[in-house]
């Protein structure tokens, strides 16, 4: 590709139109960065001399690098244009508590960079909250009760106290009927999702519908085990789940709907189970986030309607922290083998976390870091709330009954503008449009995905400040 | 299939010859016991009834039994037959300490079921020695120094902190050069070879080949990637690299080839790096159980004579324990990153135990620990070298020199029988045909592996004594 971008010795590969442009344009830049092409500190062009450059539209260019901000490796100031941040780039990484930027192809790094000044991103719960003195008791506790064998092999299932636990717990507190010669550990959602696509795709499942909001990563992951990946309507009643048409199964976030916060309108809920009766679909509900409601008894899990055609996934990322890289399924029984298989045969995730997450739960200690997290998540989007209110008016805030995060609605035309503001403010912010699938027929919205669970508690009142500064 | 087993309900799909036979027959009936159709306590047919109605050979009907006998799902007495375990079958699981049969398609489970007296099975360390004090320990420095961000979910290589120590510490014990940067952590060394198979089959590989002698479920998971799968002839100088002919890769166990014990020739281990450089072929090696040695200074790492056509794989599964899912990979510069990509783009490793892993090294644990194990598990082969002088002077142990296992070399034509002998007085002992390729020219050999790591110490002398009683 001819331009000037090629001093920079910058390989640009991006064909010239459709939703691969943004994040095409990312990854080369982002790629460029890791590998040093692009040294620390240099200027890069203004985002308009750069999209006439390539021939894009301009705010292309800004949202590539806004997101590239976020992610840590360039830097945004006013008066010094949009520079390689300092410390990225290829230079080994040896420090502790440093974190080298990650290889090509890897989820956007985050957290742990020189990065923005205030994180509002969502997905990640205040990892300064991590319970890690009870943690750690209860792996003192989990570890002297071990059998020896316990530290072998295991069953690729995972662990069979973990799994017992898990039952009892899923049961009380989201209504989930399973036992646990259905429960299958894995290392995180995306592992589980990632084995669900591979025993969907074994199964001879073809179509998956999903959302039209959601995570790009769960689409790409089902269209790597390949599966045709359809997203439905989405309404004021939540996803139209009367439209999964030819779909053999759907992933759903019922809940409290991924990134917009709504519950799955009961009707819907209904027709959905009626639907994976009717065809012998299957659905995937994720349950991300289920045990952070607020202003009335949490939504069951939509499982217990069907225990025979919902799998159920949850996960230790929110309410404990993404680091355990814990998660679990409870399956319908005719599809708890093929599950099994599809985890490859062999255990992946380690025994001693597992243990201690029994302990954990077993003991109460899980109930209680709960509810002290649903306390102070609370009052963090009360306070948003009134911010709002006071110094945003023209802002609303919707999916707020529910979880770490916040919609808020903007003028329509704002929200890249606004998202490139915080950028340059030093707030890493993201609208609602990276989370639109490509091919939703849904109307885009103006919007920010505000994740209010993610500062520690002394960051959280700067946080929310810029976030008011850079509102229209 | 119309036979006397139908009335059990056993569903007998077998190919009548060919390497199958045996696994398929094992399945079915694992199967069948698995899902409760064969219920506990049932006796079974005579291997020689049961190869009647099959049409099988009584020895692969035998071998087969004995099998299942070593993983608990039989049991086999004299004078009462072989018998459905107790406590084998689908009854749900709940007990903590107990373990429920794993799925079909799982690795053979071992070791936590109603299963034999005595286990000499090689492949997992003394359990019992796992530093539990020392890992809790290393475990609240981890969390005590780790910032929050680490808590979140992190570079998908794997730990900044642990790829740093591991860099160090590969170097020093093993002759490794690397650095931090082309270090992957991952779940196992199983997981690791995933990873591998799937970054050699995306960049154009296909033909690997491995060893005569060696892991079913390495060979296995290395044509699932869709790699073709070639063995190396075997001889007294260990692998013959010489033979790689028109393979892109080799897996090796060049320190401690797996089973048989020999290291490989130094003019082999020079031959296979030439053949690397001139062909750019790669050579993955498995470095399962590099530290213990026993009679002469360490063999250092293959990957030492040329980092950048070597690929070292290394465990934490055999110095500490296969439970905390632990392995790394040191990579040649140009496939750090395809590795990466393969293994997903996140991360699939707890955090804590990899932050304690660090400390564990770092803090000079690990080192005491590994002097402590290497004594304990000289001391047993001393004592398994005189037994045998004393008592079964028509066996002769070989691969001694190293490791966890021993190969004991058997009258010719013997194997199955003591095999089966073993599995008659409660004794968990595999032949070495189960580790032959199947497409091995080498000449069958009648031999044991005998994993003497792998009894508690309590529990050693009687394992010893009841191989003593089954050898000719």
């Amino acid at each position: 590709m001819a331009n000037s971008w090629a001093t920079y010795g910058v390989d640009l590969h991006l064909e010239p139109t459709g939703p691969g442009v943004r994040r095409g344009l990312t990854d080369a830049l982002r790629e460029a960065v890791r590998t040093g092409r692009l040294a620390p500190g240099t200027r890069l062009p203004s985002s308009r001399s750069l999209a006439a450059d390539l021939g894009l539209a301009r705010n292309t260019v800004a949202e590539a690098y806004a997101d590239l901000v976020a992610e840590g490796w360039l830097t945004a100031r006013q008066g010094s244009g949009t520079r390689v941040a300092a410390g990225a780039g290829s230079t080994p990484d040896g420090q502790r508590g440093s974190a080298a930027p990650p290889p090509a192809g890897a989820a956007p790094p985050r957290r742990e960079r020189p990065g923005p000044v205030h994180d509002l991103l969502p997905g990640t719960p205040d990892l300064a909250s991590f319970p890690r003195a009870a943690w750690l008791r209860a792996a003192r506790r989990a570890l002297a009760a071990a059998p020896h064998g316990a530290l072998g092999y295991g069953d690729p299932r995972g662990r069979a106290e973990l799994r017992t636990v898990l039952a009892g717990h899923l049961a009380r507190v989201r209504g989930v009927r399973t036992d646990p010669e259905r429960v299958l550990v894995c290392a995180g959602f995306v592992h589980g999702l990632r084995i669900l696509g591979a025993a969907l795709r074994a199964r001879g499942v073809r179509t998956v519908a999903v959302e039209s909001y959601g995570l790009d990563i769960h689409w790409r992951l089902l269209t790597e085990a390949g599966l045709r990946v359809r997203p439905l309507p989405f309404d004021e009643l939540g996803t139209d789940t009367g439209a999964l048409g030819d779909a053999d199964a759907v992933l759903l976030t019922p809940a409290h709907q991924f990134p917009m916060g709504v519950p799955l309108h009961p009707g819907r809920r209904a027709a959905v189970v009626d639907w994976a009766r009717r065809t012998g679909g299957l659905v995937l509900e994720d349950d991300y986030d289920g045990q952070f409601r607020y202003d009335r008894q949490p939504i069951g899990a939509l499982q217990g309607l069907d225990p025979d055609r919902v799998v159920y996934l949850g996960t230790a990322s929110k309410s404990l922290a993404p680091g355990l890289r814990l998660a679990w399924m409870a399956l319908p029984p005719a599809f708890a083998e093929e599950a099994a298989v599809a985890k490859g045969g062999t255990e992946t995730c380690g025994v001693l976390d597992q243990l201690t997450l029994a302990e954990f739960m077993a003991s109460g200690a899980h109930d209680r870091h709960v509810r002290a997290c649903r306390l102070r998540y609370r009052r963090r989007r009360d306070a948003l709330v009134a911010a709002l209110a006071a110094r945003a008016p023209a802002v609303h805030a919707t999916g707020i009954a529910a979880g770490l995060h916040a919609v808020l609605r903007l003028p329509p035309g704002t929200e890249q503008s606004v998202v490139r503001a915080a950028s340059w403010q030093g707030l890493a912010l993201w609208g609602l449009s990276r989370f639109r699938h490509p091919d939703a027929v849904t109307d885009p919205l103006d919007a920010l995905v505000v994740g209010y669970g993610t500062p520690p508690d002394h960051a959280w009142p700067g946080a929310l400040d810029a976030l008011c500064r850079v509102l229209p």
